[in-house]
């Protein structure tokens, strides 16, 4: 199994070479990762500046590993291109250093990796430890541990092409697995307002995540009762039903 | 009405110009829009910068404009902040420099000004200039005379909380508007390889999209057949159907 990863966290992060090592378990494995830490870039994609690859050093002789001065679009299409010309079977992308759960999911460049794996027709996978706190210290063993039991079920799920999957691991021991839908994870005090020594005002984006109120079968409702959220995504984002009811009355 | 109007080709591009003009007609304006052309950024969020915000003199005297040094998300969030602070009823993003057909939609700053005014709760719509070759020159006054003909259709279409819609008008008088599904659009050569002065490698990303095979009442067909597409766009990505497959079978 020919496998790419890739990360939001850059080519120095625990998350990525603890998916690394599962990986390299069970196929050939080649890194394509950000030089540094790109959080919250979503799918966005390098078009006006040229990308440069450098091969680093990594923990394991087995994988080779790059680093593009890039966000996780282009090191998917550069890993591609460069590292698996004749094609490839799954691209990995995490093990992200927080949650993606509802609508980090938009935000998120660690699930762009797998968006970007899909548009390119392959079996993808985002993985994220879902800490409810910032404050948490992570241990990406439990999301290694997690990914390999589960790796049989996550490559042979029955998936048509334009699906991914998006997994939150809990920050403890895992109850269990629960197939889930995107919640809505929506935030407070979106904008802060500071002023610099000068008395000329700034803007902190950020806020606080209001997990509250989570419906049963989602993401962010399996998270908090301890368990590992599995969601299908999909890349057709059409509302059929709202669609269909235009059409008519158009 | 109160409208907060964005877009990613920055404050100084001829489309928000088109756009603010033809809103001014119908409600209270404010611009908040990055400073310089953000293509391409998709849904990121600026969480490790601060954000400054300069009004800047525009057009017509009644709409106020800001300029932020920073993407789309961040624009929207702050607009609302310093713009609306009681609320605000529409959020308009564009008129693009080109189109967001098919997995157009993921990459586009644009889109994603108005998937975060989703987030916020208020009705959003992105409008794009759908020219189907990038040397075609613009017409944005086809854009704003198309907005402004289907100006109540699109502000009182019945839609539910998580759905915007995105809107891309051909780059010539349309033959009608359509209500349709997103495409896939698919590039090929995403990543070609250069040599620098010195003999080493740099890669571009792009490539060209190719849009044959559009199936019909897809964004791209309506577009290739001279038609505005308005797509009813979902915040919410689960595959339901994939969703209940895998429940079933774990």
């Amino acid at each position: 199994m020919r496998i790419l990863i890739t990360n939001d966290d850059g080519i120095h992060a625990p998350g990525l070479k603890s998916i690394a090592s599962v990986a390299a378990e069970f196929g050939e494995v080649i890194i394509v990762a950000p030089d540094r830490e790109r959080s919250a870039c979503a799918h966005a994609m390098t078009m006006r500046e040229p990308l440069r690859v450098n091969e680093v050093k990594y923990l394991a002789a087995r994988v080779k590993a790059f680093e593009v001065n890039g966000l996780p679009v282009d090191c998917v299409n550069v890993g591609l291109t460069i590292g698996w010309p004749d094609g490839c079977d799954l691209v990995l992308s995490g093990i992200n250093n927080g949650p993606n759960l509802g609508f980090d999911v938009t935000y998120s460049g660690t699930v762009a990796g797998a968006m970007e794996g899909t548009i390119n027709g392959i079996r993808s996978i985002a993985i994220s430890m879902a800490i409810l706190n910032s404050s948490e210290t992570i241990n990406y063993d439990l999301g290694a541990d997690w990914l390999r039991e589960n790796w049989d079920d996550l490559t042979h799920a029955e998936l048509p092409p334009l699906v991914f999957l998006n997994v939150n691991v809990p920050n403890h021991p895992a109850k269990g697995t629960r197939y889930v839908g995107m919640g809505q994870r929506v935030y407070k005090d979106r904008v802060e307002m500071r002023e610099d020594p000068w008395g000329r005002p700034y803007y902190w984006q950020g806020g606080v995540a209001v997990l509250d109120g989570a419906a049963p079968e989602t993401d962010i409702h399996a998270v908090k009762e301890g368990y590992a959220a599995v969601t299908p995504v999909s890349l057709d984002w059409t509302d059929h039903a709202v669609l269909k009811r235009l059409q008519k009355t158009a």
